[in-house]
């Protein structure tokens, strides 16, 4: 337990995608005084390598650690989106669709915040942060607040140590022009994250992904300082 | 969908390990008349392939076609578990103890579950059964009722097919002994089932599950088959 949080420095893991939300959360959570362990999550995604890469950079740029990257196969094993089946294709961004879209990975934040409780209990973490978005998660049902909140009662019902870690959804009601804002604001270094769905070296700028992050910094009135195809 | 159930033949995703709790609860399902997809989760544990061994000869027993093997790693990297962490010694059982034990894996449970909704949801899958015994768990969290019920909400909060993913617990509350009379009744093949928590080759007959094990069969007034260590 020599790495578990005190009274004065409660630890929190924080699921670090690499992505722009992941990274803001951290932002978030490092100026709210906790103490981070950071976790990474590649599931067999088409651009795991450079999500990986925007990890470790961000982990640099923090000095932080306390680092934890999991590779699991069951998703991509079984199958059924289009960000970890290539006989999917990953189709041009729809924003104004109310349907679940094909980039969903079924029950992928139950999967990742499953492991994320694992490592808290053993390190004997207070809190989980995630960064995800309820507006702009394109209808995906394990980004929605409800679930979350159940989720609580799940770690509160069936870990050693009861209901005393919490999770942490600070974007959860946020626009992406929000949060570019509050990141920005936060000193947070965006210009190394990776939020594309389908290139690993210049971002599509028309998958999902990418389009509710241009429209992010549009909205926000800021410039995305990652490259993007020509 | 060509793997979803039908309304005359509903679909269930049964969680097998190989053990005999397991295999009683697949015995169970397939009685009640549902189509089985075997799903058996390799997490580390000493005896991996022990039991992956008998995950095979259960499902090639009664014919089904439709398995998954998942390896995930994270819950030996995350340690904190006699079961997976070789640095901490499998104690000898000690079924009157209050305390949790050492071999229990934090948040195993979840982290299973979680997989077995993500297959669920991809097959069109009616219900998922796990065979976790309440009264006989040693104290793990993550084997309680309040646990699979509070799951079950997850699910319906957290997947595209909403609450139509029900979590079926047939042994919760029964004990070893019912557990080897029912699967006797139903003419599982307990001979092909393993449970030690310790070795590969002979069963141990003194760790917690070897221990559960016997006890039960000693009450139901039956002998187990499975060869245990001189």
């Amino acid at each position: 337990m020599s790495d578990a949080g005190t009274p004065n420095t409660p630890l929190a893991v924080v699921l670090l995608s690499g992505g722009m939300d992941s990274c803001v959360t951290l932002a978030h959570a490092i100026e709210r005084g906790f103490g981070i362990a950071a976790l990474h999550v590649n599931y067999g995604q088409r651009t795991q390598q450079r999500e990986l890469q925007a990890f470790t950079d961000i982990c640099e740029y923090y000095g932080i650690g306390r680092t934890l990257v999991v590779n699991i196969s069951h998703l991509a094993q079984i199958g059924g989106s289009a960000l970890t089946d290539t006989g999917i294709d990953v189709p041009p961004g729809d924003p104004e669709s109310a349907r679940i879209p094909v980039t969903y990975v079924p029950f992928r934040n139950a999967n990742i915040l499953a492991i994320a409780v694992s490592w808290a209990e053993v390190l004997g973490a207070d809190a989980i942060f995630i960064g995800a978005v309820e507006e702009d998660s394109s209808g995906y049902p394990d980004c929605r607040e409800v679930f979350f909140r159940t989720f609580e009662q799940v770690i509160a019902t069936g870990s050693a140590t009861g209901s005393s870690i919490s999770i942490h959804t600070p974007l959860l009601h946020r626009t992406k022009a929000d949060i570019v804002t509050m990141g920005i604001g936060l000193g947070a270094p965006l210009h190394l994250t990776w939020s594309c769905y389908q290139n690993n070296t210049y971002a599509c700028g028309t998958c999902d992904s990418c389009m509710l992050r241009l429209k992010g910094f549009a909205a926000a009135g800021m410039t995305d300082s990652i490259t993007y195809q020509p």
